[in-house]
């Protein structure tokens, strides 16, 4: 951590800082410049919070040098993870993995229908929101507790591992028990008290990054659920807010490299609510395979223009099985099954 | 709400639409263009989902003409709503309310000592965070029900109501027992099932505004606290996510008359989290209160370089009171009393 | 066009609206509503300037049903506009074209060593910055018309048509002789004096989209050149700013499946520029292969670390190679050659 | 400038980095750390380019200290600078100046109509468009070198300098010599080559924030112009792009605190093209007065209906003429004259 000082901070002021980073066990050195004083810390300075020394009124600016997560840092972590969901194996040079299904879970008989088309195309999960998190209180919120037994019905039927949405703490033992994949929605991703009981189980939690998250904050959040000794994350990128409005969002596939060379955590890709449109989806994806993602989760529909939700970005199975063709012919010049 | 077909669509496409939309008691008209068919849909169109719609392969674009929002909704509620917070007026022409106190309760001793700062300085309510949402696992994360308990003893003490956040809905209880202001955090600007919880209450509730949520969805989050039966809602505006980097956060003072004109709900600004600095907090302020702001939530420090949170955003006491002072004046010029 | 009117608007400015409108050929239906009229307008309305229109203290709001640009508009010109840069094609079903070179022109010897390797790997074009845009005044800002100069040179070694950026009309007669491809830079994208001086001549034009322009602003910038008669515009993603600190700008690859569906302009990415980091090259150079790029435009550079400018994102010319070795692989999943 | 160095970085290539700075006659400081090595760099950084160095595989992150400006820096010029337009004095402790008149010079007779207003409600200066940066090429592209002759005309009549927009160098000399404040406008702030034509005169040059430019960037250009031998430059902000959708752009009011700590620049605010809609111009003006702003650049217009440009955003002059009664009240709480 670097500490900028003002020039005209005085003697004692300085010491009272130094004082204050030394009591935690950190070692200080100063460099003298023209028109500030620099201090540089040495130690685990993930113990220091840089607000608290920026409020000091002789700081003229705080920095950090290293990256201020541990359990998900490559640095201390240099192989690959690989997460097991329920005997799919995500990450590391295992082949990348579709997840396929619709955005909500709507009659049971529909979910079955998507299923098979999604199965019969080769992808090895089943995706299904049983609950909604709805930007109007006047739409469709959800089948909750039924969706997710239809879910594991599908799951029996299709030996697809179900991904379903947790919105609330007080759901996070239906999930546990019902549930292979537990997605954290961009919403929820800085819902700190949801990420805290996640830590508490040992499912693998699908961590979907916030729709204005720096790659940091993301990371963060990562560590929160492994802080707390849960350490099966996968990340999800699903596009970043920006000024464009042709597309929903701005899908960000530079994270793939980037989440690759900070963290040892499996990286995939959400085309379907990061572009909003499924005429996109496609192109999205088969660049997520050429850039290194561990794996694809696609809104599938049979009937788009009838879902009850989000009908504009999701595939029909027929799309969907051609997408997934051609994504293994990429996949294999970079180096991966799928 | 205006549909807009491609000109390709066949007839039997364009009649399914108008088939689904006049079923739920819509009406619809037809206008024909040289490119493109538009049809405009008159009657309560909060019941139709754009999204919906636009995943039909005949449509090219779906453009809302109403608001999504009713409750919160000026149209319908032309007079100004004055929120109770414990006998504290809050909008209309009512005075121009000042919040005080740290970013978080540290220890009791210092929480009487800055609430007799912020009471003798002239603010009418206290705040202090019990429950912290942090962006690290390793920091610092409240006192919890303890510093819930010291709140009530200072309300007790100095007769300001206590405002604190909010997290999950565990302690929603606790809360509607103790705080008199539930503050929605802007990470939990969207989080659905709190929203809903706290609709089922008649406790007020402070919804800052999310990191980069747009203002329709943050009146739509105070429409599903108030579509659940709880209408006490009071709009906080504390920065937006941009680009900038001198400012932890750009604050959208645009949002006031805006939120004024839509709304008929009070809209208070929080200079402190917006700026990130303290030295920038004293000229938002006026801003706001020139603006036509009903309120302010400050965050004030005996000793902001100790405080163990957000030190660096914190006003003392004493500049706490000049600002205070300054404000008055303002608020004499544009006819509100503070 | 759509235009909606406030329920409590008179007949009369209804009327006085409708006539400015139906005065300039154009055709008006309108629709009741509840709470809103909706005027919809039929016919050419390039013709209209919706803000104009929005001025109307009557008007709620005005919005756009057909694009606003013509020339560029796949919608008049269904087929792929395939662009010729001294015999190198560029779109259409043509080979997938890699411009390289180095950000800066520096020394006559550096360039011909970097054309030297730029050649070898397999590039078909070659770039390099003789005017250089610098955020500091402080800064190296290129070697100007002897940069042209020896880039002209190198164009003669190595039979490589040369790209460059051209930042002020005054150097535009020395670029129409001198220069195969005419580069505008992200932050001239709007300097509308320069695309109109684009517009009359007839060299290829390289059209970099802005920091912080929308896709729509960016075809405008295009409709610029080309409503001057220059329909030779090869548009160029590199990039945009916002909130993500790891990455320079963040690579909106969406744009590649959205600018074939609009336009019928070639399109090609600028990965450097976008990431700021030779690490992250590579994998966006083959996701943008993937999702159908036209082209790549990538920075090379002998010796990055004593490179004038923006070393930290150039590849050395060996690395340059395997990226282009690997992008064709992916180019033939695609059915493209390179 | 802090230097972060790769633990794994060899001794030689640490040794060379050193040497390559030490070259430039600055003095470096190591800090040891457990995972990286920092250097301290002390002297006149402005020679040095962050990004070349950051271009060495063995640097992992480059920061700096002291800011990138010098002349525009406040910390080598503590005292305000007051610039002086034709007489009217603008920044340090002078009265606040309000500038007015339409987006667009459109015919003599409605400028001078509008001109009569905008010297009746107290204007100090007068603004007008000649030449117009316009989004379509198919729109009024402004009345040009007519437009400058009747804006000098109207400065004769109503003895208010005239403020019109620069967009090309070759049109520098009919500006120096005919209007008084040289306006660079919000897409040509990076315009590098137009900032060093400016550099070269001495005219009063006003320069607006790039719709996504740092407030480090926009001090950057203020240097460009200044590093030319034009000190007399005033800073204007004008509304930055963000998500948000009520709002044209999102008015960052913080700039104003944040200019006068960081330079001894003159800072006025410009709500018109910030918001997009004249019903929130008089709240951000007086929130800009409140907050500290030397002035305001407002669009007024007798007919905004019929404006040829951005009606929606004008002013009446009745309105015009209220919002500086009540714009003074306010300057006089904050203590300055109006």
């Amino acid at each position: 951590m670097i500490i900028t000082l003002k020039k005209n901070a005085s003697k004692e002021e300085a010491q009272k800082i130094i004082n204050q980073i030394e009591q935690k066990g950190l070692h200080v050195t100063v460099i003298e410049g023209a028109n500030y004083n620099v201090y540089g810390v040495v130690g685990d300075t993930t113990v220091l919070d840089e607000k608290v020394i920026a409020a000091n009124p002789a700081v003229d600016n705080v920095q950090r040098v290293a990256a201020p997560y541990k359990k998900a840092n490559r640095m201390f972590h240099p192989a690959d993870s690989v997460i097991d969901v329920s005997g799919v194996k995500v990450g590391g040079n295992e082949d990348i993995v579709v997840i396929g299904g619709p955005c909500s879970v709507e009659t049971r008989e529909s979910l079955f229908q998507i299923a098979e088309g999604v199965a019969a195309a080769g992808a090895k999960m089943f995706r299904g929101g049983a609950y909604k998190p709805r930007t109007s209180p006047y739409a469709f919120q959800g089948q909750g507790t039924l969706g997710v037994q239809w879910l594991t019905e599908v799951r029996e039927a299709y030996h697809m591992p179900i991904v379903s949405e947790l919105m609330s703490i007080d759901k996070l033992q239906e999930f546990d028990e019902n549930v292979d994949l537990i997605q954290v929605g961009a919403r929820n991703m800085q819902n700190f008290d949801l990420l805290k009981a996640l830590g508490t189980i040992r499912k693998p939690v699908l961590l979907k990054r916030g729709l204005s998250n720096t790659i940091e904050e993301w990371i963060m959040a990562a560590e929160y659920i492994m802080a707390g000794g849960n350490e099966n994350v996968i990340l999800c990128e699903r596009g970043i807010r920006t000024f464009e409005k042709y597309t929903r969002n701005t899908l960000d596939l530079s994270v793939i490299p980037i989440i690759k060379q900070k963290t040892h955590l499996p990286i995939i890709i959400d085309p379907s609510h990061a572009t909003g449109d499924w005429r996109l989806v496609e192109s999205m994806s088969l660049a997520a395979i050429a850039a290194g993602a561990d794996g694809l989760i696609i809104e599938v529909h049979n009937n788009p223009e009838c879902a009850w939700s989000d009908g504009a970005q999701s595939l029909k199975p027929d799309k969907f099985k051609t997408l997934i063709e051609k994504g293994r012919a990429i996949a294999k010049v970079v180096g991966r099954g799928m």
